[in-house]
């Protein structure tokens, strides 16, 4: 760590000779490897960029020069390289800086980003508030290859390209997305590189343009050179540089995907336990079977199959039963949509966070149709992760949309039960929140009919207090009930299932023996599914109390200390019921 | 209508020379002209692709080939010649027919579509669906040059290049969204046309699809000679046809962006009353006069500035600070918090509607940031509007996003004073609901400092109820507040003013003399701003009555009776009232 040693501010590189810098690269690439194998985070992308981000600063003047970087899976050299050093290379700091783009850390970081394609929208803001006060410095949007394929992206190459002014585009291109690229635009990108940035066809040329290609995306000379000619460039330009995901540590070279991003321990080469039954293999079991008994199954991710464990063994499997659109959600729903139309049999899965890419598309493309597609939504709810993957909003997003039905499974054989129904019926677009967590099997199938919408379960009939626990908060709920019995209350409990309706007969039976309901949901409080049990009372003289998440951006705060906050224990939520009924 | 009074189906037009097919064309014109000129409705589009729809019923078999029409404004022509003429030669029936694609009218339309970018999507998925069953027919996207800014349409055409079977895009290109087109795709989207098809740069080769250019888009014989060409392909295929936006009638020829849509009895052109003040008006005269004091403004619309009356006379006027984005909601959202992120003053105006098209980007790329930007919603509130184009979502969707803040503001006053507050301030991402209708007036200037969050008006101090009316609802609430006094009820009366939060010093206060708090707010109950007074006294005795719109997609149903259905007129209400009170 000799030269990085030598890093307080990106000025401190400019006064740097080639060698140091190449030096430099390799003491970046120690400090990404030790953050990652300690704590996590984005390997492949991060070990690819260091070149390009020396050069970078070589070359600009951050913070005058606005660098906005794309989801941030690539800003550790350029943390590093800013001030943030200690966050790589003393455990101690490791927290304090988080593992995406973030003014509050540096005045080099202009926007919290964590969500993918949108760095040249937001740079082309930038730029023209740039030319409006009549500013002059360079706007430089990062974008990598797999970035390119999301909408937002397009919309905002369309518009930069209008700018009669700077703004600088470094396409990073590693070949790969998460997982490999799925899109026509790849066999352009291809192309490119195969005639070094020659090709007839140039789909950034073809939108206006001026285009220079870098081959050796990890030279730093050639890199610097590039960047210099494009420096105060007054008008757009995309630089398309070609890097190794993974550069410097052979396995992340060798196999991307699995590399992209890392658990702690990765160097040790942990060896994980035997697969365990888990809601991923469950739904990945469902696919499979469908799929061999020939039905017209259609498995699509959007760029993230890691996430549902769609490994490429599954997805050899399932063969052309298996849609990879890439990093394009808005285009999943609707492409699920126009496949349930046309009698196929779509299975979509999203991550909480990136459902929020979809509103428009959930509500006309397919909630207006009715079409019978089903959503699995993963990860939903409350968590300690980073602001930008907070997985709290999907039920206010989902369950406020008309003709949607979104289903809050409690354990496996109802999840498996509701799966089966989704899949069979022709009605309705269903959304299935997948549990969170381990397992919970009760061993008894379930032979519901959820067919018959909004039918909540009573799974122990009590009085005065009746507790409804959606989804995975059903267990907090039985917890409630336990612990309420210690003070003689022999609680209702109720298994909602549903999310986007509520059970009028059964909430109006509640009346006669209950002065108060319980609702816990694992996500947001406002516009969530407990307001909706509030709002049936609001002329009652039932209590309501209800517990969830509050309206927050919370930026990776202990899910314990979250817990507390929102009294998501059984202990605090008796208080609290003790205190309404005294 | 000699010759339109022959076509019952599609069969009808392929037993037709091209003679007839031309005289046709004449027919469904007038047919087009007719239904405008009686109850509105979309006309330079519809008339711009007479001679293509004809040619496509003409070569393809349709429902066997699947057409999928993006944003439906060029579905006349189609309608007509599939059954549904009536719709558009007999005014008895203008109301049975919608202006949008739908299933329920015909086997002919495979989706209900209202809003722009979706086709190519949905089309991927029905030809994915035909392989993945082992079937063989054409699928067919109609795409207009327009709706090619989204980026909706990007991520559909990204996956449908790589479909390896039969799909053909037919790109129309009338040279025109609703207003000019912006963005660098269009310069390419020129080239083309200039060089009959032959320039390089190509933005669909580069992207992988196989090519073609129809100079004439409106000459019946080359187009049935293109398509031909391109039925049952086995790969995917764009058919690029140049056609004259308005062609037939010259006023929609020579004035494209006015005649895109028109009210009834344009063709006696009545002219409009001299300009009166507006929620518009205002609007503009506030953007005019940032624009004179040389301040950083920036109005931004996604390709629709008609709704805002940001007409060529104000685009010219505001200059440089002006911006159409095309139609790409999402940029407009990331570009919008670009600008206030580095010191301009962006004031983004958005249609109810519209604004489904970026949850994420106002959660991501503006709300975790808290850019400073304005976003005006517009036409918010029930309406007796298609259910592609209802306006009722926006509180729920935008409401319950962190950091925002969203205002409602009662009367002209009050919208001043919050633009200006919204247009000072440096802290938040502030929405404001653009009042719908004319224009209320107190006379008196509001000085109230919103940099206080959630503080609710007091406007009337009564006791027993409070009724808490949300921006144009207000009134609905004065006058509840009338009708309840000839019953000796002296209600409290409340402005909220906010819609993202409540005001729990003014709520705790009712308590003491309230038994019973109305809400009242036009738009959707489910997950909107009434739910969350109701769950603050979710455990008191206070009684909550919520007043909007179920969660429902409602038809083209009058608005007198979504009024009925809601119980959302005075006597109604204060009927409920007086159920819950005795």
């Amino acid at each position: 760590m000799q030269i990085l040693d030598r890093i307080d501010s990106p000025q401190d590189v400019k006064k740097m000779s080639l060698e140091e810098m190449e030096e430099l690269a390799g003491d970046i690439r120690e400090g990404i490897m030790k953050r990652v194998n300690t704590i996590g985070g984005h390997l492949g992308p991060d070990l690819g960029i260091v070149e390009a981000t020396i050069a970078l600063h070589y070359v600009f003047d951050s913070p005058k020069d606005k660098f906005v970087f794309d989801v941030s899976h690539q800003v550790y050299p350029h943390k590093m390289l800013t001030g943030r050093k200690q966050g790589f290379l003393d455990s101690a700091y490791y927290s304090k800086i988080s593992g995406y783009s973030n003014p509050s850390e540096s005045e080099h970081d202009h926007f919290v980003i964590g969500h993918t394609s949108t760095s040249v929208s937001l740079a082309t803001g930038m730029a023209k508030a740039r030319d409006i006060k009549g500013e002059n410095y360079n706007v430089i949007a990062l974008i990598g290859d797999g970035s390119l394929s999301g909408g937002e992206a397009y919309e905002g190459f369309n518009n930069a390209a209008e700018l009669n002014s700077n703004m600088i585009i470094i396409v990073n291109d590693n070949e790969m997305s998460i997982a490999p690229n799925r899109g026509g635009l790849y066999k352009n990108l291809k192309e490119l590189r195969e005639t070094n940035g020659g090709a007839q066809n140039n789909v950034f040329k073809a939108i206006g343009f001026e285009y220079c290609y870098v081959p050796d995306g990890n030279n730093i000379n050639t890199l610097i050179e590039t960047f210099e000619k494009v420096k105060n460039t007054n008008h757009p330009t995309v630089v398309h540089i070609h890097t190794l995901k993974g550069k410097g540590y052979k396995p992340a070279e060798e196999d991307k995907e699995t590399y992209h991003w890392q658990l702690p321990g990765f160097l040790e080469q942990k060896n994980g336990a035997c697969e365990q039954e888990s809601y991923n293999s469950i739904t990945k079991d469902f696919l499979l079977s469908k799929k061999q008994q020939n039905e017209p199954v259609v498995a699509i991710t959007a760029a993230t199959p890691g996430v549902f464990d769609f490994n490429p063994d599954f997805r050899t499997k399932m063969g052309d039963n298996f849609t990879d659109v890439g990093i394009a959600e808005e285009h999943a729903i609707a492409y699920a949509s126009g496949l349930a139309r046309n009698g196929a049999k779509p299975v979509l899965a999203l991550m909480s966070s990136f459902v929020q890419r979809t509103y428009d598309q959930m509500s006309q493309d397919m909630a207006l149709n009715n079409s019978p597609a089903t959503v699995l939504i993963y990860w939903g709810g409350i968590s300690g992760a980073d602001m930008t993957h907070l997985c709290t909003f999907d039920i206010p997003l989902i369950s406020n949309i008309p003709n949607i039905v979104y289903l809050a499974p409690t354990n496996k054989e109802e999840y498996i039960a509701m799966l089966e129904w989704s899949y069979k019926q022709t009605e309705h677009s269903v959304f299935i929140r997948v549990p969170a967590g381990d397992v919970i099997s009760t061993g008894i199938k379930d032979t519901t009919d959820y067919s018959i919408l909004n039918r909540f379960k009573l799974v122990h009939q009590g009085q005065k207090v009746a507790i409804i626990g959606a989804g995975d908060f059903f267990c907090l709920g039985q917890q409630v009930s336990e612990e309420l019995f210690k003070y003689g209350i022999n609680a209702t409990l109720i298994n909602p299932c549903y999310l986007t309706g509520v059970d009028e007969e059964m909430l109006e039976s509640l009346k006669k023996d209950h002065s108060l309901v319980i609702t816990l949901e694992n996500g947001e409080l406002d516009g969530g599914f407990g307001e909706k049990i509030t709002r049936f009372y609001g002329s009652s003289d039932m209590k309501v109390l209800n517990y969830g998440s509050k309206k927050e951006f919370t930026d990776r705060v202990p899910l314990e200390e979250l817990y507390n906050r929102y009294h998501l224990k059984k202990e605090l939520i008796v208080e609290d019921i003790q205190k309404v009924l005294n």
